[in-house]
């Protein structure tokens, strides 16, 4: 027998097939839903799709934005000459949080998999390629040190360098405060071998 | 200055303010809505508004429905005689799933709690007495084993047995497949005091 009615099951469904929500978190979230007062999950409602009518990808970095231009691309105090490309806009927030990078960015929307049958073409390359064309001094790969990040690194190292513009890479190693007993091996070796003079 | 244009931030504050999830969790669910196609975006806000509207208590056993009743309390062939008392609709959904329990349900949504200010009128428990009018034969009580349950199931084992109607508490111990050394005291002690002839 079916335990909660049409409309419960619905909102379940919908906020199961959210990523990281499995089935009892769903449910959760649908409870909750339902014993919020009517105009708050009326305005839950009306955020979203606003949001997603509202929203669009920067015509420079692919970051989302509700501008043409995203308000980092459109700052002209930030170094426009140097571009770190990102996987997705998660990474991207987590390095702007840092407050110290003063370049722009560039959001490639996922990495090459074949695992995946995810390809070059698949994410937005060609759209980097591109603004080579303009004034560019450095390009610095910060996909994530996963098998797809480093594949995904190696490409387009491969694929600007003939161009002449300076690629660089992120270190890997040590996370700071990390406790050197819990860190995996490779981490240990990159530490290892990315090891700077004092 | 802000990374995200308003609409996004908004969707991220609302997501946030769901239980259990925190400000990272929120960004990556409000990234996924606007990444969402645009009619799967409109579907979801409107299962979301339609469901706020439809869903209300049974108005017998408190659970929520889109009827008068809910399809416990309409199915006669239940046994009526029978109320299992629990805190919440997913604690009942817990039970329903075990699919071998036959009798109705009484949600308090609650429990009785000093410490957040949350006495016997602001559970569903006088609706709960009232019910005894009818022809009850047990009151099952299956609130959690915390404080505030077993606060609550003294309260109503107290307010029932006057009238006469039989009062059980849902046995606590290890649970199935509960590995002993990784039981607290007080479940060990518990199981201890409820151990029945084999």
């Amino acid at each position: 027998m079916d335990l909660y009615s049409g409309y419960i099951n619905q909102l379940i469904e919908e906020f199961a097939k959210l990523p990281g929500v499995g089935n009892k978190s769903a449910q959760r979230l649908a409870l909750h839903i339902i014993n919020m007062p009517k105009e708050h999950v009326e305005h839950f409602a009306n955020v979203m799709t606003e949001a997603k009518n509202h929203i669009h990808y920067c015509k420079s970095c692919y970051t989302l934005t509700d501008q043409e231009l995203c308000p980092i691309c459109a700052n002209q105090g930030r170094d426009h000459t140097t571009i770190m490309v990102v996987e997705n806009i998660r990474d991207l927030a987590a390095y702007e949080k840092t407050g110290k990078y003063e370049g722009v960015y560039h959001v490639l929307h996922g990495a090459i998999s074949p695992m995946l049958g995810i390809g070059p073409n698949d994410i937005k390359l060609k759209e980097l390629v591109k603004r080579l064309e303009e004034d560019v001094k450095e390009v610095i790969i910060a996909t994530n040190s996963s098998l797809e990040g480093e594949t995904t690194a190696m490409y387009i190292s491969k694929l600007i360098k003939p161009t002449g513009v300076k690629v660089t890479r992120i270190a890997s190693g040590v996370p700071v405060g990390g406790d050197l007993e819990c860190i995996d091996e490779m981490t240990l070796l990159r530490a290892l071998e990315g090891r700077t003079e004092l």
